[in-house]
């Protein structure tokens, strides 16, 4: 069976690609999807990317993830700085997961710097644009146990 | 008519029994619920037990309390340090809310220590796990009148 | 055609008039969106009244803003103080949006003196109840371009 | 006998118009009160500007005006953020205030977030240009008895 | 032989009932000490209830607690705030601690928020007057091991 | 019957004039009483001076004046730093409480600076030595009702 | 030579007696100062009393002073907390200084508990009211030396 | 025709060399001004010293330079710590400004460390007494155009 | 005559040996005594050792040193970090006075890493068990006059 | 001509392997200097690497990079903290800098989870041990000019 | 013999005119120092300059300094803010200091705004460019000792 | 073999016994150094002392100690506030290490009051003098294992 792994995309990243490029890069996000997919297939992965705008979905998203999933990628956008819920959803998983900014938070507002899931998660990449998604990838491939014979 | 009791549990309460038992117990909602049950029926209240991921349906909940029941125990969980939401929920009732943690959140990251709710409610219960709620319908069953004849 | 404004009303607001008028005045939200829509008619500006306790949906409705309205006028209530994910939605136009609040927010706790949006939005109307909307649409008919003739 | 209304407007703002336009907007001050005093006119009260770069005059102007006004209109400029003076003056009154700043200071340095007399103020109105006086003016006519008939 | 509970009172709690009764209520202690001993009873508990306005009594009572109870309720009052010897005290017991405290310390002045010892008991009970002490003993009932046979 | 004012002289006061006379002046304490003493027979009152280093012991000499005095001048020395004992003592009285320091505090260790009783007293004289006790005095004897004819 | 001592009132004291009285008494100014004057004859003090609402007019007159007296009490109302000219200006001075405030400022906004000036006067009488004024008089006259035959 | 500099002397400056020499130095402010006018005449400057203790004058004095004056030199003095208003002044300027404080303001009381201006300067020259106003006229000399032919 | 060191053990040191050994060591507090004895012994000192946990008991054991001893050694357990009334009474002393902590204070709660008296003492010997006690004793007796010969 | 880049190694980072294996992994530097070797031949990148435990020396490989490298990777490691001539460095360069840390510095001290250079650097990657500097290699590859034919 | 002055200039300081010109200016350390050591002819003083990226090279310098320095300028470019290392070496001097800072640091990021040393150098100049150090010299050469007929 | 211990001496420490004796003391490093080695001898104990004012070089001495060494002494100096590099060598030993300070930190600087490494020490010696390090030596031989017969 394959190895699988699900992406979390927080609030506003469906704008991606439309709204204030200069920050987040001039891709779409379904184009982000797209490549990643792509990447995943090479390394014999089958990834699932949900994207929402409401906390709670992104908590019952993480919830269910462990049943399914032997990995995740999560980009929380604004929830990075707000939300202990969603830090709880990531405390229940027994995953690696691997945070992922577009943009480096640490040139922009001071309230960005803090992330509250930064201590609950196995590392992060930040600022490197569309191309973190993809090396988040390729970390994760070598935490997760190869996929069995089926 | 009997006394009627709400029962708002928050964010990720749904996986109790199932993740970090040493942390919350073993109990799953639905046997914390099953107990509450009888012990409210022993006192002659009719208990409403509620959960949400979801900071605006616990909103909702708590809005549309005040109609159908004459008290309110809360275990916000993660919402309990970031809801002014919820605050103002809570803040246009005219109801006895009693707040239960089941883990001593003094024990826990800093954060977890401020409540955006504990000066707006009667009360708090902390530490005491499932058995903080019994004790929560316990003194509900005092502040409330009691049940007119139907 | 009509120049077009949305109005986004947040969490318990749809408890105005019935719940704490001391604090926030007697008037229903209905009543407020009526008052509105009636001084909007006399600007030849038609409006558009939203209201949410779900902080994803205001988030979606203001990602929706730009391409049906010419301006927004956003009382948030409790997310004023907490919501990154709002400030990231309002960010991602290019609207003027004017922040109303009906009461005087520095009268009260000391979180609510912090607004997590008003460095972002154009200007702020504070403390002068249901007239602060008025005022707002005053202030946004002269910043937003005339109709064109359809 | 007409209703009045006083307008405080504070230090530096005699230089309205000639410096630092692309922050305080390009009507000089003199400009702004013709216009406020038009739309008095048609309000039906009677308008007195006044202006002073010392804090000890914008005390005594506002310890004065109880007596010969029915509302007051202030912008402080930079005592805004300093004087506990200026607040005890308006303590001392028993008359709606509205304080009004032509910039959005949430956008400009930390220390003009706060103001030291937002507390004790009716409301803000803060951001939108010289328009804001003609909003504080058409607030305070709803708020002051109408003229009686002399 | 039976189950031992100690309850121990903190400052100016022997003027319960005479000062302040909007605060903490009408009871004096020992109609709360009655009340409790008479609780005790039904749970085949023997109970003894100590009061002492001076630390060193207070650090020096739990000190000799472990020999003779098996679990110790405690109200430290005004010593909460302030006092790392009953916190060190405590710390040296192995027995379970409930902290018991009659008003809504979340609703008074700031310096009452926290607790020294709260993060060294077992769980607390706030804001539910004298009730707060029948709960507490109901819990600590559950925690101790039965009275054997004498 | 005479007005009977009580004197609380807190920790190390009792080595007063005998140990850093450069901060705390050269009078001792039964020097500084026996002067207050006469003063007091001047103004017809009757004074009790009590000295303590306990915390608990200051607590219950508080306590205990209601029944027989009329006011009370405190000079706390450490503890008015520090106890919150001392204070919800004084808040359980209905009686007119002056707070003296010998030296100015604000000169000192900033933690001196701060007095947990200052704003649960009718007022404070701070810095003048020994002759703040007598203007105490001289203040209590204006505000506590005249002595009846016995 | 008679003795000499000035009193300076700081902004908006002007108006005492006249706004208000349940936080600054119903005595005016004028009665305050007469009350002083009768006191001071019978000290054999000859005193001047001086009120403004401007700073630099407070810091003149503290810095003329010390040629003509020998004592200086100041109320420097909301300058007490914001002047660091008038601190300054007493820093200048080789006069003993006593800082008297009607209310007890540790009772009201927590920016008035910060004085200025408190670490640079000799000693602060607070919250006896008028009274304050009378009791500085009493302690200055102690300090200062005695008049020299004429 | 001359190049022309403005000097402006803050609150207490006026006495300078009669009052605390060990902090400022004993020169008075006639003799630094003469030191500074017979430098400034070797340099080809015409040079115009004002002082005052009043926060509003410096304001007006500041916001008339710019028609008459190449360049600005100011020791706010106590005005540095607290003034907005000046600062606004100076923003209202464009024209090179150097601060100079006559003592080391970073070995003083730790309020004097932050300048309200510091970050809208030219530079600063701190500690280096009277010569410090000299340092700063030469440094502007390089600054400012030349003197024209007349 | 012999040189006289006291010893003040502060509060909960009396249960040292018989509770959490891995914080404090294995050694009871007699044991402790005994071994400072025998070595005081060869350093022809008399120690006397002295335990309290009672805040004034110690300040009174303090005051009363000076004329009996010629060198203290405290180890203030709790009141290390709250007890200013200790401070106060060091500070009327003219003794060498060496702070000891059985463990390293730096390891545990972040309370526990100020001491109300590090700045009053001579010394300090922290994190190095009864050892520590030795090592004061040594370097107190280098710090105090050899003794007389009586 | 090969693309060249620098890596540099901070502090102690000469004993990993060797010391505290499950902080930082098993892997010595070399053998990690070896991996990233081979991986930047696959690239056709030339790359060095560099440690040192001297502040300025890791200054001054910075500076001298610009010449000879189009990209530089950074794990500071105790410098990361501390190190304002570093972030100097860094500025002064015009080439793309990856910051890596092969733990997760957020699960450690607090005083680890700033870095002096994050805001000016392109991106870190955190947490992922040796396989984050694989990672930023791959990222720099893909910022960093192709090399010409040589 | 000649006066004698050194000039340290701290980390980066020997990039100056090759990188960030808009910040530093355009010319090279070279040229400062030549500029420095021809003004240091005029004033008949033997200038020696020394630049080191390394905190304990500078330490080194300014230890060996007195026995051949009459005077210092010192320019820690970002050892300015961290380094208390140089701060000791500087109080083990007995010899004028002038700090000196090319750009205004106070226009830059916070963490430059606190300088390490400025309450133990005799005075500071900010934000003169390579005039500043002229500056120092000039105020250096009124300070030390002339020379001695050798 | 016999035990060794190294022994680490910070930045300026090369300076002691010629600057600020009255701060250190008056002996020189090599006088220090000197009797303790005569106090090792006794202790059949081989000392060797390190002295440097570069951070980098006592990273490298404390790297290098673990082989050489059964226990350290250490004297960071100026780098105890401000070398996490220092802290990050002392954590990859497995010796015991022993923090003395000359004089007492806590009168001093208030950035002096906190160690980089007290948390990651066995123990501190603080304000005791050249008397500290003999001290520590006799912790430190308590500590050790005995050395073996060679």
């Amino acid at each position: 069976m394959k190895r699988k792994v699900l992406v979390v995309h927080g609030p506003n990243l469906n704008m991606l690609g439309r709204r204030e490029p200069d920050v987040y890069g001039e891709k779409t996000l379904s184009e982000i999807n797209q490549v990643m997919t792509e990447y995943a297939h090479q390394l014999d992965i089958s990834l699932t990317a949900f994207q929402s705008n409401h906390e709670g979905e992104i908590v019952e998203a993480i919830q269910a993830a462990e049943d399914d999933y032997q990995g995740i990628i999560i980009n929380l956008a604004a929830y990075t700085h707000t939300s202990v819920a969603i830090r709880d959803a990531i405390l229940t998983l027994d995953l690696p997961v691997i945070e992922v900014h577009l943009s480096n938070i640490y040139k922009r507002e001071s309230f960005r710097h803090h992330s509250m899931v930064s201590d609950v998660v196995t590392g992060q990449i930040v600022g490197l644009g569309a191309k973190g998604y993809i090396l988040a990838l390729s970390a994760l491939a070598e935490m997760i146990p190869d996929a069995e014979p089926s």
